[in-house]
């Protein structure tokens, strides 16, 4: 999908400077490779689904600065030099960009992202890498705990009016597709994804006629193959169904039906319930019931175990915002560099551990095991460990307690970073929608439900090879050594 | 700014379905009236800072059905007939549309847009308005708070990477901007809105070299006019504040200083006095200290409290997601509609009594004491009524509890709404950003700073006249007689 706009400085200021300071001294085509993952799930959730691929080779293909772009950097007090300027003009990606396809469930401290590129170009795409991967990765992962809680029901995105701006409507809209959405409201979305976009009519269609019962025959009338009618303009029980009813006979004598109703306020079980039976009394079995108003997968678990009779919940600014956590704070880092030539791993040191960052350049591996065919755990190796690609026994131990520790044998290691650029050309035939909801689907059967449980989950664990994990000790020693010094 | 994408589909699909169920009725061109307003202020705050207005602007000036819309529109199963496919080919906004300038000061149900055209065009521009009002006036509001809480200090938009999506990245940097930021790291919003852009350099740029003193010397070497250092790459207090001083002192041999260092990591209290007293020591008592890390108001506030020497902040997530509440609930309600030639009233009428909207074409005032200059509270008064407007004594009183109530003499009534299209055409001249951003300190003088308060403010009263109430209070009588008919 090609929009028009040049994202090319969708960047931040540091990341030019940091360019510029690089060029400056001589040292920006080294070659630097780069990882990003997030440190903590969000939402409590026991996994994360992975999302912005799509949205990231569109950003790559199209990075050039243009003449805007260049004028403005032109204007920056930093008063960049002109030869700088030029070789921005001559910026194209020529890396290599690794990225976990869409749809993967995904943990903590596991790359979604590898670049091996020059610094300079490794830089300039951090920003808008991370903000494209942060947002879409949260909503999916949002998406599949309403998808969870709304066991076989259908789930139309509904959040476009509160969502953060447009790009987070449409690319959202796309993110809980991914993870099991049927349809979205979002016109647009409709249009550039291909995600069925479904609508029924606003409260304003019922005040513009002088009754309810107008406004419902007439809207049944213009579309009598896609009727739905809200009921709760007024009164749901005393006016809304009974008016809805009327217009279902109504259909029906003309060989047509009604789809469905739909709760927009009021308690959505009691009103369910009785709206229910009131419908199929009427001998109106087949008419469904949507609901909306704030819901969340709790609401929507909660409603469910009261025995709320709905068949389509219509999910809005709690999905599109992932309102109780709206952001995922995936992060960036250095992981390796050039130095005369070869490439040395580097590590970021923190007072809190956690932000000790994993130096080297490293694989991520599904340990599936091939007896259960399920995953075993996670496992972060060095890009040069070849027994793990060759199925030889490994050590899984938990990195922070190392005692925790077992040998695992008679497994599948599945890398899940696929190469997406080689030497800056595509080499990655991006899946339809429908193919990355389908593979989302069978990831999840990868699972134990323990991992799933949407809340108080059992943790999925990421390991470190014994090699990745010494190195990581190793350089942790160096550093303080030299603190020391 | 005029960007290339086409907006027009960026609506939900019920509005198009209405859109057509009028089209297929022949009401289509009917006069309505449509009002979007908020219920409920967010964060707790006392107010709202109004913001979007330049967006939509840009987005009604540029609304036409293109080719690839109408293609999709033709593939949808509602099957609309060709003729209002090419209906839509004709689309122009063709309406008055009134908005609340940016920056402004606004409170829940005071109407921030008001539409008056056709019941078609209407429709369509529902969503987008909504979604461009409610993130950006959030955003404006929460980076008012951050502003409070930071008194005087310089404070930099930090998000991009976590915001949601890159529509949210330059728009919520705009909105932010409004309300009194400085500056933002994202350099498209700078090369799109005038921001000024700052930047510094990350923890890459340090893991790097070979040492964090080449980082640093080497970083000053390139940028001399702008050297802001990041000192936590591995030990504030070790090694990163006496390297900062090691290249300040550098700087200063050749005629330049440092400009800043920067915190990101650790106790922000501690390590900023102990800096501080680090760099006064060593007689520079110019370098700034900049601090970031998930700050948001509470966090700048009590930093502050413990007596942290900070001199710029940099605040990202909290505010770009606006974290504690990340959407604001603007709605669309229809007001009045055309019946036989004249408006007419229409209500919506709710089990919640928050949601019976106000029916009726409403001007907004802000009722200013002339003696005090400040303002006694909102107004909103039907359009016909010109008292108010003449200055005359109006009665103002609470519409839950109306024996609250005081009658006010001596005011000027400022109308909030401006007209910014009248009959399709661009009437308003888009002020400069700064010029919002000073308008936007005038309004916040207008207020007792009861009602400004960050935590448990005063509630500033909006009130309608009684003709407004009176109207209200008719229309649900005349509802609730007829359902009980």
């Amino acid at each position: 999908m090609h929009e028009g706009r040049n994202l090319t400085l969708h960047t931040d200021k540091y990341e030019i400077n940091m360019m510029y300071a690089h060029w400056v001294q001589g040292t920006w085509k080294e070659k630097a490779v780069f990882e990003a993952y997030f440190r903590k799930l969000p939402f409590g959730n026991g996994f994360a689904v992975a999302a912005g691929l799509e949205r990231i080779v569109e950003y790559i293909r199209t990075l050039r600065f243009g003449d805007e772009e260049i004028a403005f950097l032109r204007e920056q007090p930093e008063n960049y030099k002109e030869e700088f300027l030029e070789e921005l003009r001559r910026f194209r990606f020529t890396g290599d960009l690794y990225i976990v396809p869409e749809g993967t469930l995904v943990f903590p401290n596991e790359p979604l992202i590898r670049v091996e590129a020059t610094v300079f170009e490794g830089m300039l795409i951090e920003t808008a890498m991370l903000n494209f991967m942060n947002f879409q990765t949260l909503i999916a992962t949002k998406a599949a705990r309403v998808k969870q809680a709304a066991e076989g029901d259908t789930l139309l995105e509904f959040g476009t009016r509160r969502a953060q701006e447009a790009d987070a409507a449409i690319w959202g809209s796309r993110a809980a597709y991914i993870a099991g959405f049927h349809a979205t409201s979002n016109m647009r979305a409709g249009m550039l994804f291909g995600i069925p976009v479904s609508g029924t009519h606003a409260h304003s269609w019922v005040q513009g006629h002088d009754s309810e019962e107008d406004a419902f025959r007439e809207y049944a009338e213009a579309l009598p193959d896609q009727v739905t009618l809200l009921v709760d303009t007024y009164d749901t029980l005393r006016t809304g169904v009974p008016n809805a009813i009327r217009t279902a006979k109504m259909l029906q004598e003309r060989g047509k039906r009604l789809n469905a109703i739909r709760l927009d306020s009021g308690d959505l079980a009691y009103l369910s319930i009785r709206a229910r039976a009131m419908l199929d009394e009427a001998g109106l079995h087949d008419v469904k019931i949507v609901a909306s108003n704030d819901l969340d997968e709790n609401i929507i678990f909660s409603l469910k175990a009261q025995g709320a009779k709905i068949d389509v919940w219509g999910v809005g600014t709690q999905l599109i915002t992932a309102a109780d956590q709206p952001a995922l704070g995936g992060v960036y880092k250095l992981v390796a560099r050039e130095k005369d030539g070869r490439m040395e791993p580097v590590i970021k040191i923190s007072g809190n551990p956690e932000k000790v960052s994993n130096p080297g350049i490293k694989e991520v591996y599904r340990i599936i095991n091939r007896k259960t065919g399920k995953a075993e755990s996670g496992y972060l190796a060095l890009q040069e460990e070849e027994d793990v690609r060759r199925g030889e026994r490994i050590r899984i131990f938990d990195p922070i307690h190392p005692y925790i520790s077992k040998y695992i044998k008679d497994f599948e290691a599945v890398p899940l970073l696929k190469p997406v650029f080689v030497k800056g050309e595509l080499v990655y035939s991006l899946p339809s929608l429908t193919e990355i909801q389908q593979y989302h689907e069978q990831q999840l059967k990868l699972f134990w439900p323990e991992y799933l449980r949407r809340l108080n989950p059992e943790v999925f664990r990421v390991t470190l090879s014994q090699k990745a994990w010494q190195l990581k000790a190793d350089l942790i020693h160096q550093h303080q050594a030299e603190d020391q010094a």
